[in-house]
């Protein structure tokens, strides 16, 4: 937890409790067809914890990553603000999202936001959103006014 | 709520809150690229209900609609049986779930499950999976045990 | 090829011609994940045959299948109208399309088309459009006018 | 055309036709939901082109955008190296592909591959794969050999 990368954007507790809840989301992945499980957990700018974990199909593309499906729990929560991604898989080496759930990320992240990989054997790396999508397309191209770096939404629900 | 199909499977209270839920989840949409809002709700064998709402993306493909957020949801929580389906939007009429969402109902449910669609103007109605996905592809195709039919998996989280 | 729903839509010639390609597609297809080898072919209202196959990904969302591989072939060659679609499997029984698909020929085709499913010892079904995706949703639901029915758009390229 | 990164890799006379097909393909878009009109065009290992556009769906999710039309009707044809993937929007300023496509150019094609950004007033942009999609996860991830760097597959048509 000595990144300097991470140090000034989250805290030695932000990032244990990151690591511990994306590792647990790992054993609620529904994956029969790949058995890559991959956890998720998110931190919102409120504080909170949102966890998921990918739920495959038996036509592929019909599959929803674990990072969709944490941001997609905390889009319909009402956040909108969020410090930090977490990532868990049972790899070797540190796994890093699709590219698919990059442009997720980009939808409702600050490009700073930094996405923590956690592997299956204690290692982990860490890059900002900006540098796992460097160029990248979002909501202001189609004159969407970004969800990004905005405060929490009121809770809808 | 007097519809024959649906009697014997859902009781006035359970179709009363699948309506009120899935009306109100409708509010937690993220859909600036279609302004089309759809809410989700989900009751499971275990008598709960999750909710979920479409989470667009400039993106179109990555977008996620209402009932797979609810679904995965559901399924990143433990919960594999489910009793009923609504879905809930602004139209006129009783707008269904897309081909690709009725793929992911398939993954879960057993083919009779309900699934009820409410419009925006106090009207509904109702078919089985059986009837939206007939002919249907699933898990079994592909060598997975199906996950219908099963009581409530104990839950992980 | 006596089907009475067939009859009046394809000739023998057209349905014998649909059943080779559809077939002979399928050793076109990237499938390293699931082995599972679609082929598809079309038939267009101008009597042109377009043909496709799945397209995995190590990302399984990313996948494209192979229905949707021949209509976006077809779509971006400037057709659209189609008469019918063919689809081709291994297995031991005829293989529908899955949900996401069925709402891709949605898109671009009359409710009445045929689609041949062929399996992967000499039997077959058939079905419509409307029997496999019924109370569909389409382009008019957003306000675009339907792609289907029209003779074929003059060739883009 | 004289960028330090392209000259090894491309010819003047590839880039050229890479940048007259890419721009051409905008013109078999089907994109009725974002009127977001892109063109792709892929330059084969065996020197051909072939290309591709977005194919929108009224289930926003279902649609498929013009890297992956021309990927895939690429690889049915047997193609499995490339050389270069053009890209050509509308748009003022170079539009990148999103996330999703970046991963399927991954499945297919070497880290080093130029990806040239058209927009639609006259500038260009260029990057290769790997810093478009870096960190990234593909098929050796699953224990599937990466379809890149080869000799062009014997065409199975
Ligand atoms: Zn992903
Ligand atoms: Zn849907
Ligand atoms: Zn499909
Ligand atoms: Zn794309």
């Amino acid at each position: 937890t000595s990144s300097p990368l991470l140090a000034p954007l989250l805290t030695p507790l932000e990032f244990t409790i990151l690591h511990t809840l994306s590792v647990a989301a790992k054993s609620t992945s529904y994956s029969p067809y790949s058995s890559f499980r991959v956890g998720c957990a998110l931190l919102t700018s409120s504080g909170e914890y949102i966890t998921g974990a990918n739920v495959e199909n038996a036509s592929y593309p019909v599959t929803t990553c674990a990072e969709r499906v944490a941001f997609c729990t905390a889009i319909v929560q009402g956040h909108r603000g969020f410090k930090a991604v977490a990532v868990a898989t049972d790899t070797d080496r540190p796994a890093s999202p699709c590219g698919m759930c990059r442009q997720c990320i980009r939808e409702f992240c600050d490009l700073g936001i930094p996405v923590v990989m956690f592997d299956g054997a204690g290692g982990w790396s860490v890059a900002t959103l900006e540098q796992l999508l460097p160029m990248s397309f979002g909501p202001e191209a189609l004159g969407v006014t970004a969800q990004t770096g905005t405060a929490v939404a009121e809770k809808k629900e």
